[in-house]
C-alpha cells in the first residue's frame, strides 16, 4: 500500500503533517508513505535517518486556503494536492490524504480521478462523534444544491462506509429534515424521502437536528449546504460550552478545587468529542481514495486519516460502491 | 393592553400555561390576559378568586401537535389558537401567545391576520442564547424555500427586533453561509449577499455555523429549513453535553465531591443557555403580534413570552416594520 500525503496542506503544515506521517510509518512498516511538497520545507524535519517507508516527492507549488479552488487547481499544476492526486491517478499511490483547502482537494479529485459511473456528484462524508459512537454525516459541503437522486446516492455510499469502515451492522439511514413525519421539509427532502423509502437500505425516515448529536441515525443524509451548517454549528457550540465550563468551574477557590476532581470526567467527554480520533473524511464518489482532513489537523488526526485511507483500500471501497450502485 | 393566551397549546398545557399567565397577571396589573380554551379544563386551576385582569374565553376545540396545520386551522374554527388569533383580528386583543403547534399558529396568523404589505413570507425569529447575550436567528422554520428578496426582508425585520426588543444598538446582520468570503454558498446565499450589501443595514457579510454560538452576529439570516436544523442541532448537542457532564462528573466518589463544588458554575451556564429566559419567538411579517413559544414551555417561558408580547406592542413593532420597508 502506498499513500500520498499532502505535506503542505493545513493550518499546521508541514510540521504536524510530517509528525503524523512519521508515527504512521513506524506503526505500519508495510505501508509506503509519500510526502508530497516542497522538499526544502520538509527536509528540515528529517534530521536523523529517514524511515525506509517514507519517501519524498517534490511539488513546488502550494494552494492557499483562500484561493478559488477550481482556478487554483487548473493553474497550479505543480501544487502538492494536484501532484499527490496525480500519483493516485497514475497508479503510483493508492490513496491521497490532505488537510489543505477542501475545495482544492475536491477539484483535484474531480479533474484528476473523475467520478464513479452512476454517481452524479461526490459527497464529503464526515464522522460526528456521539455518545453512541461515531455517526456519518454526508454531504457536509461538496455539493451546495443537491437533487433527490444525489441524496439517494449519498445514502448508498454512506451505507457502505458505515458498515465496512465504522463497522456498524445494518446502519440506520436517516434523512435530515425539519420534522419526523413523511411529507415534512422542503421540495428536496420530500422527494428524497420517496426515493430512500424504495432503496435497499435500512431507512429509518426523517431525523431532526436534535436527533443527530444523540446518534439516533448511523448515517445522516443531507445536502452540502445544510450538512456544513450542522457540522460547524456543533463544532462552535461544543467550543463555546467547553470554554464556558472552564471559566465557570474555576471562578473561585472552592470551584477550583472541585474542578481538579471532575477534570478527568470532562476530559473523557472532550476525548469522546475529538474529531481527530476518527481521522479524515472521505470524499465519496470519486474514482480513487481521497481523504479530507480538518484544516486544523494535528499529528494524531493525520495518523488516523492515514489509518482510514488504509482501511478504505482494504475493503476496496471504490469497487464496493460500484457494485452496490443500481445497475 | 390585552393579550390572548392559548391555554391549550404545548406539552404542559393547560397547567404551565395557566401558571405562567397567573404570575404575569400579578406582575402586570394593567395588562388584561385572556385565557382561550376549554373552560372545563381551565377552571379547575382557579380554585380561589380569579385575578381581575384574567378573563376566560371559550374555545371548544384543540389542534394537536401532529395535525396538518393548514387543514386543521381551516377545519377547527373553534380551536384555541384560531379563536385567540381571531381576537387580535377583531381588535379584542393586541397580541396572541401560544406554545401549541407552530404550523397551526402560523396558518392561523396568515389566514386570520394576513401579511404586512411588502413582506412576501413571514419568518419565525428565535433568540439563541450565547455568552455575548441573546442573538436573533431567522427564519427557523416558517418558510422552507426562501428567495433572496425574502432573506433581505428577514434582515430588515430582524434588525428592528434586535434593536428595539433585544436592545442591541446598530445590530450586526450576518448571512448564514458555508464560508466567510463573498461568492461562497448556494445560489440563494450568493444572490442574497448582493441584496444585503446594498441594504441600509449593518451587514457584516457571511457567518458560518461555528460563528453563531459564539454570538459573532446579532441577527443571523437564513432560510427556514437551514435555521431549523441549526437551532435543533444546537439544542440537541447542548442536551447531550449536559447529560454527559452529569454522568461523567459523578461516576465515582472523588468526582461526586468535586461535582458539588462546581455545580453552581455549571448552573450558571445552564441558565445562560435557557431559552425560557427569552420568552417566545415572534412570527415576524404578519399583521399582528403573534408570539410562538417552544412546545415544552414551562410557566417561566410563558411569563417571558407575555413580556415579549407587551414589549412588541410598546415599540409598535408592526408599524415599525411597515415604516422601514423600502417604499
Amino acid at each position: 500500500m502506498r499513500i500520498a500525503v499532502d505535506a503542505m496542506g493545513g493550518d499546521h503544515a508541514p510540521e504536524e503533517i510530517i509528525k503524523g506521517t512519521l508515527i504512521a510509518a513506524e506503526k505500519n512498516p508495510d505501508v509506503q508513505l509519500i510526502l508530497v511538497g516542497q522538499k526544502e520545507r520538509i527536509l528540515p524535519f528529517f534530521t536523523g535517518a529517514k524511515p525506509k517507508n517514507i519517501s519524498l516527492y517534490e511539488a513546488t507549488e502550494v494552494i492557499a486556503m483562500d484561493e478559488h479552488p477550481a482556478n487554483a487547481v487548473r493553474k497550479k499544476k505543480d501544487s502538492s494536492i494536484v501532484v499527490a492526486t496525480r500519483l493516485v491517478k497514475l497508479g503510483e499511490a493508492d490513496a491521497v490524504v490532505s488537510a489543505g483547502s477542501t475545495g482544492a482537494q475536491m477539484a483535484s479529485a474531480l479533474l484528476g480521478l473523475g467520478r464513479i459511473k452512476g454517481i452524479e456528484r461526490p459527497a464529503i462524508a464526515t464522522v460526528l462523534p456521539t455518545p453512541e459512537g461515531g455517526k456519518l454525516i454526508l454531504d457536509v459541503g461538496a455539493n451546495m444544491d443537491a437533487t433527490p437522486e444525489q441524496l439517494s446516492q449519498y445514502a448508498l455510499m454512506g451505507n457502505i462506509y458505515a458498515e465496512k469502515i465504522l463497522r456498524i451492522p445494518n446502519p440506520r439511514i436517516g434523512l435530515l429534515n425539519v420534522g419526523s413525519e413523511e411529507g415534512k421539509g422542503n421540495d428536496l427532502t420530500q422527494k428524497a424521502y420517496g426515493l430512500l423509502k424504495g432503496a435497499p437500505l435500512n431507512f429509518i425516515g426523517n431525523v431532526e437536528g436534535r436527533d443527530v448529536p444523540y446518534g439516533r441515525a448511523d448515517v445522516v443524509v443531507c445536502e452540502g449546504f445544510v450538512g456544513n451548517i450542522l457540522l460547524k454549528t456543533a463544532e462552535g457550540l461544543a467550543g463555546v460550552l467547553f470554554q464556558q465550563i472552564k471559566e465557570k468551574i474555576t471562578s473561585n477557590m472552592v470551584r477550583k478545587l472541585g474542578a481538579l476532581a471532575v477534570k478527568p470526567g470532562l476530559k473523557e467527554i472532550a476525548q469522546m468529542m475529538d474529531y481527530a480520533e476518527y481521522g479524515g473524511a472521505p470524499l465519496l464518489g470519486v474514482n480513487g481514495i481521497s481523504i479530507i482532513c480538518h484544516g486544523s489537523s494535528n499529528a494524531k488526526a493525520i495518523l488516523n486519516a492515514i489509518r482510514v485511507a488504509q482501511e478504505c483500500m482494504k475493503i476496496q471501497l471504490i469497487e464496493q460502491i460500484r457494485e452496490d450502485l443500481p445497475k
